[in-house]
């Protein structure tokens, strides 16, 4: 049976450059600390870099789309035409994810992991999909393992030429929280009550019913327990896809600015998948899908921003983007006490 | 005797505008609410500027800089010198808000409003200095009556003339920590021992002889009550200034970007002596200076950011700037439901 080829990961440890960050941190015109998480941030940075003089460039958001067999079962506060819908406005730059996209200058394509639609070609749209939508998971797995196999490769190959040291994985896919709940649940061992949430906008009757049917994947595949085979049995092809291109995009050393629920299920896959991924991501935002925190948890994360977001796209990303451009800008541009002739703290 | 004249503040609130800004947002391509604080912002950004398409012009940062004379009394971790020596880190454009200013585009000027030190003229100094630094609080009020008018007139004038519809007052002072939290004792009747904290890094024995001190100053003016009398005894020049000049941004109808433990102090001061100013106010970030909680409880604000800084300069203002942005771009760019032909939630 086919299997997947990971590529190596470089450990970023390095004790040596971890003291210089700090050093050059605590020499800069400020009391020490007094920046808070923006210096543990350019720490962070470095490390990923393997550099003193972190700095962005080209960063890119590539938001992955695809349908999810299991909404005919009524998982969603949305119809699965919703996620066609959404790449056309994607394409029109009309969604959220574009606004912010425009506004820090990140290069922003969607890629089609397996709309359940077929779109004319379009230069925003790369052209992925593995099939029109992910099975139906309470009869069979979401995927076949050629599928998710496909949907990991693919994912490495939507980074593999691609210019920059920063990605965004996003999302859209209407169900999507239903199979990022079921990996959260099998990956880390958590009750499917705990991993659950209204995902678009579910009522609480809506809540109910998707506990339940959730409930019955899980035992539906509850051979399931290696990575590849839980992500196939459970995850989603756009799920899959963004642990490709996160895994990809570790082994080239870039930073992996991680979004919210979704994005952080696929970074969970990726780490289970090739351990080590996980050390390249920088948490942007606690989304207030319940199961979020646990998969924080799981990640040892400590997001950026905590705004009462839960849209995906890759828009809690997008937002604190910033913050790591100010992290950067902090270790590079500011003056040292030695620079500027400034008096240390008294004794 | 002189008294403050006090500019009119409009009220901004008008439920009609709120109601239309709301709809506005619901009817974006996105689940209801799944952009959580940002769309609280857009609303807040609308009702500031009484329209349905807020938008920020020619952002401002204006770094107000003076000396305290109870620093005398080793209330602070670094020698007064260092709020000069500070002052041409700003001017040289190596500070933090230096970075961060440039990062964003938003213009930056230097107040001299009571440093203990004389400057040579530069382009990025305004020169408002009241007095060589604050008198000692121990023994008599930090400001003359007259003192604290002509800095409350000064920060005025220092936005009177000023373009654009965002005002950020960032400040250095050694020493103002300690008059910021004596401000929050006496306006926010809260026992000063809840409101102090190693400012820019005591240690415990220095922490326990500034609460000693910060008692023994509080005593002293127990009759101060007035507002501006309370701001007279206990603040600084600085902060007088950084509250006149709030007063009058809100007057002209500006966004007030405010940023963590002194300028939260400083607002307390403006809305106790002008009632209505805070409504202008976007709270930037939740500064770990221990007081801060408290203000903020005052003042009922939701700051944006939770970074662990305490900087001051207006570093945590200008760290949040973009998201302010973003609430705009958000409202004003994200096509609708209608614009863009997508389905509505399941019934």
């Amino acid at each position: 049976m086919k299997t997947f080829i990971a590529p190596m990961i470089a450990n970023i440890e390095n004790n040596e450059l971890r003291q210089q960050l700090q050093q050059i941190i605590d020499q800069k015109t400020k009391p020490l600390g007094a920046l808070g998480r923006l210096e543990t941030l350019a720490v962070q940075l470095g490390m990923i870099q393997g550099t003193v003089t972190p700095k962005i460039e080209q960063p890119q958001i590539r938001v992955f789309s695809a349908d999810h067999g299991l909404t005919k079962h009524g998982t969603s506060a949305y119809p699965s035409a919703v996620t066609a819908q959404m790449v056309y406005n994607f394409l029109q730059g009309g969604a959220a994810i574009n606004v912010l996209a425009r506004q820090h200058n990140i290069a922003l394509k969607v890629v089609d992991a397996g709309v359940d639609a077929d779109f004319a070609p379009h230069a925003q749209l790369i052209d992925y999909k593995v099939r029109h939508g992910s099975r139906d998971a309470l009869t069979e797995p979401a995927m076949t393992t050629a599928e998710c196999l496909a949907a990991l490769e693919n994912g490495m190959a939507v980074v593999k030429s691609v210019a920059g040291n920063l990605l965004i994985v996003g999302e859209m896919g209407i169900g999507n929280t239903s199979a990022a709940s079921l990996l959260l649940a099998r990956l880390g061992d958590i009750p499917i009550n705990d991993c659950i949430g209204r995902g678009t906008g579910l009522d609480d009757a809506g809540l109910q019913h998707k506990a339940s049917i959730l409930t019955h994947v899980l035992a539906r595949h509850r051979e399931a327990k290696a990575p590849l085979e839980v992500l196939a049995a459970l995850g989603g092809l756009e799920i899959a896809m963004m642990a490709g291109a996160l895994i990809q995009a570790a082994s080239e050393r870039r930073i992996l600015l991680i979004d919210g629920f979704i994005a952080s299920s696929a970074l969970l896959a990726a780490e289970r998948l090739v351990p080590g991924v996980a050390q390249y991501a920088i948490f942007s935002h606690h989304s207030v899908e319940p199961g979020h925190a646990h998969l924080l948890k799981l990640l040892n994360a400590e997001p950026l921003l905590n705004m009462g977001m839960r849209l995906g796209e890759g828009s809690g990303a997008a937002l604190a983007y910033p913050l790591l451009q100010s992290a950067c800008a902090i270790i590079n541009e500011m003056a040292s006490f030695n620079d500027a002739g400034i008096s240390g703290q008294n004794s």
